[in-house]
């Protein structure tokens, strides 16, 4: 458990906040998209970008040509956000509609991986979290590939969770109103993999793309 | 056209980005979770909400407790995002594995929506923009929760969308190994309604959820 402090603590609804390591990996571990706020210029900016997780850390990875990048690896405080949107909560009252919802914020500031053994063990984390076996299956970078990707780690040390799941729920007097309420739930579903238009006869779906989930 | 400046111009990548109105509506209407990032004492925050998009306006609501929308209704810059993830591409080399996604990035400040003719019709905007036709269907919110409730509209002026379709794109020589590449495709779909557990008899499925899609 982390110190909880006025940082991170949930202040909207804060019996939807969680502390504990165990909770924020689940949904850490549950989606590969994060978006990343930082200041630059004076200015608050957003951007989303892929990520993973291993271990206590987030790691991040991208062109040495990104303004985000060049600006994280200064170390500089960053914001980081994943959610996952579950379902839309259709209460009888307009005032008591939600949504169904697990997200994580992390405050922080990255560290550049510098070392070349380092670095590709970070890619490796970053492709394993994304879909798993994958790395294996794919020609590995050269040396010119790993030279123009800057890979940034993130310490998962001032994260807060916070989930809201289940019913509606309205004030007491409306439980009689003639309106319906209840909950639409949502779920991402994978499609058929789409072999790439020039892809070389006889080669069939790998493991790493048979196993996604 | 807006004007594309520094602030707005997608760095990385630039063929990817959009910077009409139709492409930036397009994207925002496709979803109502977005990310806003805003800074608070010197540091970013970055926190998930629900938004609605009407005209061009993004409308957000929230509790007047609120700490995040405290902040907002003082005009301070924020950035806000939208992303929609639509695939894993996988390419032969781990270098150019890429997602296909589509995305929002808006600059702007917050205006306090405070006539309450106003605060209602920006509320209609969120509902609607989140699930059309529930706004009638559900009880209207009284003056007690009109108060309780902030609403804030931030014009879409300072925005740019960014979009990566299609299969993957690998260094020539590639191309001759054997390895699979092509695009695992995502969808989110809609499961069937939960009724509220305490929701009275003979009430059916309204036409907002029926129509949901």
């Amino acid at each position: 458990m982390q110190k909880v402090d006025d940082k991170i603590r949930v202040i909207r609804v804060p019996k939807r906040g969680l502390y504990d390591k165990e909770s924020i990996y689940n949904i850490l571990d549950k989606e590969f998209m994060c978006t990343i706020a930082f200041i630059h210029k004076g200015i608050p900016v957003i951007i989303p970008t892929l990520y993973g997780r291993h271990e206590n850390d987030i790691y991040l990875h991208g062109s040495t040509a990104s303004r985000m990048m060049k600006s994280l690896k200064e170390g500089i405080d960053i914001s980081l956000n994943v959610t996952i949107v579950n379902g839309l909560v259709l209460a009888r009252s307009a005032f008591h509609h939600s949504a169904n919802y697990e997200s994580v914020v992390l405050f922080g500031k990255a560290v550049l991986v510098e070392d070349k053994e380092e670095k590709i063990n970070a890619l490796k984390h970053v492709s394993d979290h994304i879909i798993k076996g994958r790395w294996e299956e794919a020609r590995q970078p050269n040396d010119k590939e790993l030279k123009a990707t800057m890979l940034l780690k993130i310490p998962i040390d001032e994260a807060s969770a916070k989930v809201r799941t289940g019913g509606p729920s309205d004030d007491k007097a409306d439980y009689e109103l003639d309106i319906w309420a209840g909950v639409i739930p949502f779920k991402r579903s994978i499609e058929a993999p789409i072999p790439d238009e020039v892809l070389r006869e006889g080669i069939e779906v790998p493991n790493s793309v048979k196993n996604y989930s």
